[in-house]
């Protein structure tokens, strides 16, 4: 696909108008002083909607741009989103600069940005079957005050997928500099160890995926044992089960783990099992 | 001022003309995946411009950006900063995404942004008499592949910005994650203990700024004991001078850190005199 082609297959919208552009002063652009998500959307209504509008929330909370307005957000992301299936990013930073320097003055107005993509293919048999996954070479940096949050500042995630080069990994998993597990570039991790649901705990990186909450919650309703915790190379190593999850892709397991192959266990088959009907029509995705 | 006044008195350029817009596919707004370099000038000239372009260079090897054409930026850069005192923001992104997701294809083609702002008031006295420093509450995360760069992603020194909520306060130094003295929000620091001159290694995080390379470079030429290491909390505190530094405000002695009063000393006044012809007619800032 050429970068014309790209584009002509791409819609974006500012503020709820259609626009491509944006002000080189925005604050978002200067210093990544903004939050995003990425939502899988079929006929106007995007999935799991509510908790990406909580997340948002929380990272407005942390970095303290004003709350959003959800019924405007919806309406807009509805609009963008359109028929059939697609995903759509939504972009909010802080706004334009009042002024040089990292200080905001606290009265900037946050700018929505909407970008619609098509929907990827659907991509049923890495559900069935799994994806194979290797670690980073790259750390994320420990910040509690950014952790958990879908923030704009993503140049390690950038350097991370620049550095896996195989085509056929799906994923690279990354550990904190302090040697904790973290999850994947773009993607949270689980582990089943001797019956237990693991999934690092993220208080100091890592996003609070939305598609994480989904399966803990899940996990809960099965009543299967779940720990939020510190995992180290040793528990991805030993789990008797791995998988995946974000918000478009749902659960994937993981068949392969730096060139060793993984059994894919029954609490992820139970876990996708039950996960599928919040899918939509097509399992997977929602869309395809 | 208003919104629009400030934007009356700036300036902006992309890929050499006269543009204050990007698209919104750009992956410097998408990921803060872009490198920018803050340039003193007067009269079309930016100061210490060979060294902004060599930080610049170092950055585009680490993130993979294609090398940038000095020519081509030093023409612009002169463009921009027109006559009299200015300051010029250089913001170099990726480009615009080929793609949605993270990874780079490899084929993206940079965006030159160029943003002209008025020179900031003369500052001799706090030149002369030094500023108030207090300790952030905001840690720095620890990434080698990132530290030392001038890169777009600065949520942490944007946090630590609106915690400082004095405005009699000029700056916040910054510990990393693993309890390192670093730096300023903007500026780099420096110790004197016993004689030897000190400032924070930069293997793990920070920024390392031009004057800092300068303050070196004199330090050597003065024949001055230099250490560059790890200080803690406890040297921070100890030390018998303290001051900062950076590309538009050279030297300034610390003259209270967190409420402490603090002797502007020996070592800080050589090293200022030394600097001075370097910084051009004003003394400090070379602009005004």
């Amino acid at each position: 696909v050429s970068a014309a082609g790209t584009a002509h297959a791409q819609q974006a919208w500012v503020n709820g108008l259609p626009a491509d552009t944006i002000a080189v002063w925005d604050r978002g652009l200067q210093y990544g002083d903004a939050l995003f998500e990425t939502m899988a959307c079929r006929d106007g209504v995007a999935r799991f909607m509510a908790r990406h509008l909580a997340r948002l929330h929380r990272g407005c909370e942390r970095l303290g741009f004003p709350p959003p307005d959800d019924a405007q957000l919806s309406a807009e992301v509805a609009a963008a989103a359109g028929a059939g299936a697609a995903v759509v990013k939504l972009l909010l930073t802080r706004g334009r600069a009042r002024a040089r320097g990292y200080a905001p003055r606290g009265d900037e107005v946050p700018l929505r940005i909407l970008l619609r993509y098509p929907a990827p293919a659907a991509d049923a048999a890495l559900t069935a079957e799994g994806v194979r996954v290797t670690v980073s070479p790259v750390r994320l940096g420990e910040n509690p005050l950014l952790a958990g949050l879908k923030h704009a500042n993503r140049l390690e995630q950038v350097l991370a997928r620049r550095a896996l080069q195989d085509a056929g990994i799906m994923e690279a998993l990354m550990f904190s500099s302090s040697g904790a597990l973290i999850g994947g570039t773009m993607s949270n991790v689980f582990l089943v160890h001797g019956g237990v649901l693991q999934t690092p705990q993220l208080e100091r990186c890592g996003v609070a995926g939305v598609m994480r909450a989904v399966v803990l919650e899940l996990a809960a309703q099965l009543r299967l044992p779940v720990e939020e915790r510190t995992l180290g190379a040793a528990q991805l190593h030993e789990a008797q089960e791995l998988f995946l999850t974000n918000a478009l892709i749902g659960i994937r397991p993981v068949r392969e783990l730096e060139g060793a192959v993984r059994a894919v266990g029954p609490v992820t088959r139970v876990l996708q099992a039950q996960l599928a009907p919040l899918l939509g029509a097509r399992g997977e995705a929602a869309h395809g």
